[in-house]
């Protein structure tokens, strides 16, 4: 089934232990998709400027990634400069231009409108929330979102959450959302706001897949997903979207969204994730194969597999 | 196969945002010696004052734990004073008294001579390694230190790992001892300085085994074991020794330490530390039972299994 994604395709200028890059491709809605297109049909909807040319266009296109709703405006596409001397857990940003996103009005392709799968990426709520409303007939919706639209837009941010079949947020932002520093408290209090999945981001050491209780009681199991222990993380920029890439894309793939195509979902998205860093910006998941994947996912599966 | 701990025996004095508990029976040995007794024979060696009385040795003896080695001097017990009122995962230390300890000169029965197992707690590295060579027959060595002796007693500890089998620390004194952020790299810089296993222990997000790579070449796999997500955590004190008494216990159970075996210790070791914390002290540890282990050890096997 396909996926509609919309969010940030922009530039990146990053500078970690491994070195530094000027300008790479990056954006949550690039490496979602880039992320995703190894499971399934993605289509992006999204705002470039006049520096986006066919060189980026062709990183999109060589993976079957539909374009058709990136826009053109004139001006310049988001840039992010930021950097993990200190911390390769933590981005430290030296400058955030906005350019032509400060302006962006997702609009949706008519070729889009049959996507069953919908992932609103971390942007102003205000606009996930628009897309939200012009896609009504999805079969499932995830989001993703950041602790500035959650400090200081949490009225637009708790109406898109009434609107998510599924949340995947990192630790701290699970905490600051639900004001509670416990991470099994935070998470109901976060299902209660709307989804009816959680995924909580733990970085280096995997993911945790919390379910609302069913209304008989009946809790479903939390779920982990271990992340590899990495011999190197050359830049973590994008692990988080490309998990959530991997974790969608592989339900999007799926005849039927049992529990068990949950927990593969999160080790996929584990999966993801962990190739992303491998390289600066987008370069490992440009170069993946769908056997590289396989092969890492019985690695993870390994890595906790008791029998 | 009976293990002998040595190890520190003491009162603890614990604020959580859960409570204030006053003068507790705590110490790593303690811990450890709790957690590994549902598992196998445990002997102690420690060193106590007046204050440890009828009450406390009864905590000991109701799981059967042999503690003719722990010695009685004049004075008080060691003292520990501490709260974790803004971070559950980072204890702040207001008052460490060594008391008897200060002159503790470890004493080996002799009916604990012919213990196959042997774990060196977390003591002064000076101690752990004139036990070690008390009992150069033993079957595995496993040991434990913190920050205070790889900052400040750095060839001391240095001396008592070349007679480890096993090391069991958490990421942050993983990173001190190798001096590299990075866990992989830092796991391999410790397994060069002579254990030939390393547990590493992430807190709330589980531990992981990293085997040293054998003579030709070929590296044993990684092993994760999760932690549970934990509605409640009351006071996580000794959370790291019953881990280590759980992993060690279940080790010294076994007929064969095979890698199926070690991987079951990671999650026995997980499954302790996540008990332990449960209720002030060692509470928790004294009122359980095997049943409810193997229960939370199905529970800890659900939480990552794929199938």
């Amino acid at each position: 089934m396909a996926i509609t994604v919309v969010g940030s395709v922009a530039f990146d200028s990053i500078e970690t232990p491994a070195g530094r890059e000027e300008r790479c491709l990056g954006g949550a809605a690039t490496y979602f998709s880039l992320a995703a297109s190894f499971f399934t049909d993605v289509r992006v909807i999204a705002v470039v400027g006049e520096d986006f040319g066919p060189e980026q266009e062709a990183v999109f296109h060589a993976r079957g990634i539909d374009t058709r709703g990136i826009e053109r405006a004139a001006g310049k596409s988001f840039f992010w400069e930021g950097s993990y001397l200190d911390n390769l857990n933590e981005a430290k940003t030296h400058t955030t231009e906005l350019n032509v996103f400060a302006a962006f009005e997702p609009k949706i392709p008519e070729a889009y409108r049959d996507s069953e799968f919908l992932f609103l990426a971390n942007i102003d709520p205000v606009l996930q929330r628009r897309v939200r409303e012009e896609m009504p007939d999805v079969k499932l919706v995830a989001g993703d979102t950041m602790n500035y639209w959650i400090k200081d837009h949490r009225p637009a941010l708790l109406e898109v959450l009434k609107g998510l079949d599924i949340l995947l947020i990192n630790d701290t932002e699970a905490r600051m959302l639900a004001g509670n520093n416990n991470l099994v408290q935070a998470a109901r209090a976060v299902l209660a706001l709307g989804p009816r999945l959680l995924v909580v981001k733990h970085g280096e050491y995997g993911a945790t897949l919390f379910h609302r209780a069913s209304p008989d009681g009946e809790e479903s199991k939390t779920f982990r997903a271990p992340a590899l222990p990495l011999e190197e993380v050359v830049d973590p920029t994008g692990a988080g979207d490309s998990f959530a890439g991997g974790f969608f894309g592989y339900l999007a793939s799926q005849p039927a969204l049992t529990p068990a195509a949950f927990r593969r979902a999160m080790f996929y998205g584990s999966v993801m994730g962990s190739f992303a860093v491998e390289r600066f910006g987008t370069e490992r998941l440009q170069a993946l194969s769908r056997k590289e994947i396989d092969n890492r996912f019985i690695l993870f599966r390994e890595l906790t597999h008791l029998d």
